[in-house]
């Protein structure tokens, strides 16, 4: 197939590897150049623009940090919208407030294009490994025709139907349950630690029995080292995602208090300057104001 | 060996059925005595007081509901501290404060007894199935003497070392994480249930990725099908424990704003007079709150 | 002076009644003509749409609902801001985001008019009596200029400098003291209740020593007699206050713990569908979740 | 009368002269003797135990830092209450928890004298000048007797009736609702600050109108200069209140989610080890988590 990927950022580089594999077309674009180096040496296409980027495209892929770049690169001066040959399909990989979905899925219905919302679950180790969990909804017949491809990239696909904006909702809820798990996490060894409990016997604990899951194996482990590197995503850009939940729960009218907490935590850490590190380490909140910070 | 077991609610009758099974010698006591029948036709004796039940004991078993309760069944009128053979063991399962597990463990060093903390993690089906997760602390050679008999009940123990209110601050962390599984998932799925994702859809994702865990799937099915029944504990019992856990958290200066939130879901849940429910069923207070309840 | 209201609200009407008694030359606008019939009897001119009404104005009032009533009145179809006279000035009184302010003002000097930032403090009757609380923010001659009428209208003015989005952030931080006041007498007089304190013994205390203040006095009443009536100000409208409040704070990396707790209150009451009442009725949540809701 | 007093810190001593003043017979008792200097010389006379002090009273005034040392002075080793004069008053000032206050009422009518619950509001200026505000609950005959003593210490008296608990559920309360005055500032100030507002600008404003009182004047002046000098009362002392106030809020099943905020913040102040400020500096969490921390 002809496909054209776009934003290059650590998931999307992987992402697009993992599509070239199959010797399938790949044209791609990126605000700077050099991310796309590999993928170009691998064998991709570079194109200027997103425009031009999707000129014969089958298929585009979107992988951008937010609500604003990925309207920029649709909609934008040079945005692929307007050049999607009729019938190709848009896979939204971004994680975007439902809204925005909407609104995409709307200009390309005008359009005879169509937008299929496709938010991952997986760090940047589990995108190259193919091993991403895929959240999809809208057009059915879109959904089945890429199909394919999702199953390149990821280890599993859950479908929610034909709305459009509902696997935006479930990718922003998991989010809020991963704070949500770091959150308790870090009061959880922070009162251990207090209280003469080692964080990694907590830790070894629970991680292997009642809640033996990724989540807080792997987060778990960040939050009992104290240690919150290499930078998976950065508090400002998790910050901005439990910020699209919480507007979705205003609207909808939802009181979400734990919700409310994980963002303020998120919200200290980014005003504080802290450096440099994955958006898990907003759980040194807890410990710094329990008097034992070390972050 | 000769056991005594004080303390037959749902999880110590499990327990103790588990214990008789290897032909140990098994003394019980209850306040009431009717929760003793299958246990006695099982080759269990009968005791009319906690002092009698150890008159012979090498370990005793307490499963309590409270501090208040094991202070009674231990120091009260016909309590068994005084009782207890010299050399013998106690092996405290309840749920309390790590207080009390220290105050207790000096009474029984002066009256050359041991006392070993071992509450347990797990439902009273996996109290049956011998299942639970046990975490011990306090003396090291009593530890060792009664590890056959924690084998019997248990898939596994955690040892948090020589203080002996170690393993009870991480029972109640761990009750503390349980809680907050249960108030992130009640917010993720009702934020879901009004934006048009079925509550069931949400769980079935999460439960099966990134949280595949007990915990997640069994308490979250409750929440997605807001059905809280059967009770595996009331949520007077584990308001109880989170009580505990933050009087841990003031006392060792540790804020835990999760921990606050669990704790008043919990006592909006009693103080409305919800009728018999399982402790899960805090969720319904965000449906309530959201204008979706159903409890 | 030739003066054009646009807006005729309970606080609309006030003012507008207030500054024809001084012989102001005033036409008026509101999107339901009944609520001019007052006005037009007392010697108000009526237009009938926004721009007509300014054409020859001098100074132009706004008190309006929203940001996007706002909005409308000012650029959508038959907005009044193409057709301000030049030099005219725009007194902007609605509780609008300080972002929206900012743009307004930028599109009045385009244009050569000017606009003052001047939200109230004051329930309608506070409006009625001339002793409302105006916060003042913009352009410093144009704030001259306007000022008598501004004495016709308030009690007292307090500017906050030239940055036209000052006031704003003024006026939606009150709203959110109102909101803690209420909140916080909330909970201590349910604490009281259930403890046989009675609401109004505790209200008389606080109310006539360390926080006599018309807040605690005015508001306090309405939470001490859990009457919520007559309604000044409805849970969705001041809903919005609090959310242009969290937006601000979110955008300039402000954790409002308090903010946000008052944020839920507000939600969970809009949820349930409570029906009309004054937004101080949130106070009626924390009877609710202590289980002695009379609401 | 034959008074005595026993508890000499800022607000006793302040107290404490002022009864002098009518030449009341005074008889001082203090942990450390030299807190009883000023007053010596002023009169008073120096007892060396709680024990003595009362031998002759007909009055005992008890102003202690906490629940623990109000039971040490009247029940431990050379406690008053056993020497205490049948027919004697015991007005007891400290801020306890209701719960002691009924407990040392029981043991005063058996042994046949009288508790008079009497929790005081104002710093110790206050105090000095004779202005602070009483509160008293307990035996209607007993209030009566004492209120010519109360006349010389306070500038008014609300009584809560006779349950002898009321009047510390009360006090309790109200420095919940200085706690939430406080937080509610900081939050708003720090709000401005970062939008440009400079904090003294809205302090004037709301000091000054909607909110002009006591609490917001003097303390918001600490929070709008940023300065929690000198020390009223320390971070430590006011937070065991709010303990107690959260412990009557447990057992008596009310959720108080602007109790649990300040308890927090009043935590991480303590935890964090911040020097030498008063209670109304735990404001400086506000300003940290937002990256503007002077404290």
């Amino acid at each position: 197939m002809n496909i054209a990927f776009i934003g290059l950022g650590q998931m999307g580089q992987a992402i697009a590897h993992n599509l070239l594999k199959r010797n399938h077309t790949l044209t791609v674009f990126n605000r700077s150049r050099a991310k796309a180096d590999t993928l170009i040496q691998a064998g991709a296409h570079w194109a200027d623009t997103p425009a031009s980027a999707v000129a014969e495209a089958e298929v585009v892929f979107t992988m951008l940090s937010d609500d604003a770049a990925l309207h920029e690169v649709a909609l934008g001066e040079f945005g692929f919208l307007a050049a999607l040959p009729e019938g190709a399909i848009h896979i939204s990989c971004s994680t975007i407030s439902p809204e925005t979905a909407r609104q995409l899925a709307e200009q390309h219905q005008t359009r005879k294009t169509k937008y299929v919302a496709c938010p991952v679950f997986g760090k940047p180790d589990a995108a190259q490994a193919a091993k991403l969990w895929l959240c999809t909804s809208g057009n059915q017949g879109a959904k089945e025709n890429v199909r394919p491809l999702l199953d390149l990239i990821g280890q599993g696909v859950y479908d929610f139907g034909d709305e459009v904006g509902a696997a935006n909702v479930v990718k922003l809820a998991g989010n809020f349950l991963l704070g949500c798990a770091i959150e308790a996490m870090a009061e959880a060894f922070t009162l251990g630690e207090k209280n003469g409990v080692a964080r990694s016997a907590m830790y070894d604990l629970f991680s292997n029995t009642l809640f033996a899951s990724p989540v807080y194996k792997n987060y778990g482990k960040l939050i009992a080292d104290e240690v919150y590197q290499p930078v998976g995503a950065s508090p400002a850009l998790i910050r901005k995602d439990m910020r699209l939940l919480l507007d979705v729960a205003q609207k909808s009218l939802v009181p979400m208090p734990f919700g409310m907490v994980v963002f303020q935590q998120l919200t200290a850490t980014v005003a504080k300057g802290v450096p440099d590190i994955d958006w898990a380490g907003f759980a040194g909140e807890v410990s710094e104001n329990a008097g034992v910070g070390k972050r």
